[in-house]
């Protein structure tokens, strides 16, 4: 073997989840939002440029961070954006985890987590939900390098409360908590509110979920100035340029159409509302989940089993081959037209 | 001070490129192409279906990995694509230099390697140029972590014959050497023939040069399917999804139109090369560029006198205020009509 193969990063193999694209399949396994964004963004692009696809993008992504701060009634210098919330989050994993304490997250969480962590050597505590699955705040009021959680948190979908974010915060002066707020659009309270009140908050959002645009790859994280110029050092200094020209265009589109942003996203809500009674009737448990997927069990069918018929009728959910998450499927909230056909399959699946 | 403020990641500060966009400019500071990309292009994206976005990408990218595959008679297996060649080029030195001996690359380079190497703490020895800016190349034959330079090299467009890259490969059979070609098209001659025999070479190349599609945000990199694997294995793990979906589908069509962008080059060499014959005219000495740009000083002339002087009238060069080369200026070829702009300046200029 060549000596320069020892010198290969090591990393967990990791495969990308599926993304199948079969014709009437049901796709309920990547928390994609079953609307299109909004019409506004295709004028954008029918009327783009050619010529100006020659030209470097903006470095600071300007238009881009003002349409999300105007949203927000924040300053531009408070918004950071990347190429989806993955990168977004392993720029914070880079610039604000190089203590030596441990940074803290949840054991069930999302699993790139401890994946960023090795791989900028950050040491980590993943601290245990409690038997409901939920955050205890007392658990992270210990020393630590970082505090980092999703909220809602995944695949839970389990919010955790304002008032406990607070608490958290409260007792971790010195440390940076990140709020990873993919789902909190669908019914969840964010952790804006708490900026003013809190310099060490840093808030992540995506275009992913909520914003009906996980193909166009948009980020961004909400701080103070101080700790948002740290993320912009970083990310100058690594690769100046990463939002194309398009994108920057269209997500500003997007995140400028408010209306159609709301209506799509109360559906969503009005949808899982309804599918939560028909997934109780079924005999499932889940959790409470303010985001835009469920988290089910049932206490006769094994998850895997069902996992593998829902496939074979070509509907794809999620299922975890993890550690007391095994027996639990994670089902996306698609149309209503969608989950008509996965409770139509699912009462001939139970009987 | 905030304990977590001590926790920052420190990098070198840096200020991205500056990016004017002002009425009549003439803009040959960022080595852009001045013609724009394939016409066939413009119609992917009209055709694009807005409901696509609401899904992610294809984290392989493949449409765009085999267009580039098909482009140079490769296998799919030996091609990497990233946001620009910034995000290939430092995802090879996350993922090719983890030994503790220093990677080498020349002095007077592209800016970024030692920005990479401080980031992820990998050592290094910039080797100094010899005094015409070439690289020798028995500096490269000794110890190393890695070795990596641009060929034609930034910023003084010098090409390194073919024949030294085989020696440099030859003496380094237990490193991976990687010749990073932003520049290569103009004329230059790639390593793409030295894949066959060298297990450790890897080459990477941008859409933002010859391709005429710095806007979008694509670079490459071809080598052993092992070591191209290590790089995806590497990124999964990192952010799964970097490629958006727009970017695959106008990259994969723009790499297909073989015709229009051999016309483009060609135009871009011929005025080159006429250029050359100008600044010779005029006094200016330089190198014999293979990228499309010119490294020129004059031996009466400031050279940042005369960048602010072009600057006041409209038009960007770039001025790297380093050692050795702060008497130079970087010109990109511009249209031919361009070029003319400048050098009825600098006819003006220089009496």
């Amino acid at each position: 073997m060549k000596e320069y193969m020892n010198y290969l990063r090591k990393v967990d193999p990791y495969v990308p989840g599926e993304q199948p694209n079969l014709p009437n399949m049901i796709k309920l396994n990547t928390n994609e939002n079953p609307y299109p964004p909004s019409p506004k963004v295709k004028e954008v692009w029918k009327q783009f440029s050619q010529n100006d696809l020659r030209l470097y993008p903006d470095p600071t992504s300007h238009k881009l961070n003002k349409a999300i701060a105007d949203y927000y009634g924040l300053d531009e210098s408070q918004v950071f954006t990347g190429v989806g919330s993955d990168d977004v989050l392993a720029m914070c994993f880079m610039t604000f985890f190089n203590s030596e304490k441990p940074i803290l997250f949840p054991d069930i969480t999302y699993s790139f987590y401890p994946v960023w962590a090795k791989l900028f050597d950050v040491k980590y505590e993943a601290i245990k939900l409690n038997e409901n699955f939920c955050i205890e705040k007392e658990d992270y009021f210990k020393e630590n390098g970082g505090i980092i959680f999703p909220n809602p948190n995944a695949p839970t979908g389990v919010e955790l409360p304002l008032s406990e974010i607070e608490e958290i915060l409260k007792h971790n002066p010195d440390s940076i908590v990140i709020a990873d707020e993919a789902y909190i659009d669908f019914g969840g309270q964010s952790a804006l509110s708490l900026l003013e009140k809190y310099d060490n908050l840093i808030i992540v959002q995506t275009f992913s979920k909520s914003r009906s645009m996980a193909g166009m790859r948009i980020g961004f994280a909400i701080g103070s100035p101080v700790l948002i110029k740290a993320l912009h050092d970083v990310k100058y200094s690594f690769n100046s340029y990463t939002l194309n020209r398009m994108t920057i265009e269209i997500g500003a589109a997007a995140m400028a159409d408010k209306a159609y942003f709301e209506e799509t996203v109360q559906k969503i809500i009005e949808t899982r509302e309804w599918s939560k009674k028909e997934f109780k009737k079924l005999g499932f448990n889940f959790f409470d989940s303010k985001s835009n997927f469920i988290f089910v069990t049932h206490p006769n069918y094994n998850a895997k089993d069902l996992f593998l018929a829902l496939r074979e009728n070509n509907i794809f959910v999620r299922y975890f081959n993890a550690d007391r998450i095994n027996n639990y499927l994670r089902i996306t909230i698609g149309t209503k037209k969608e989950m008509e056909t996965l409770f139509d399959f699912l009462k001939s699946y139970i009987k």
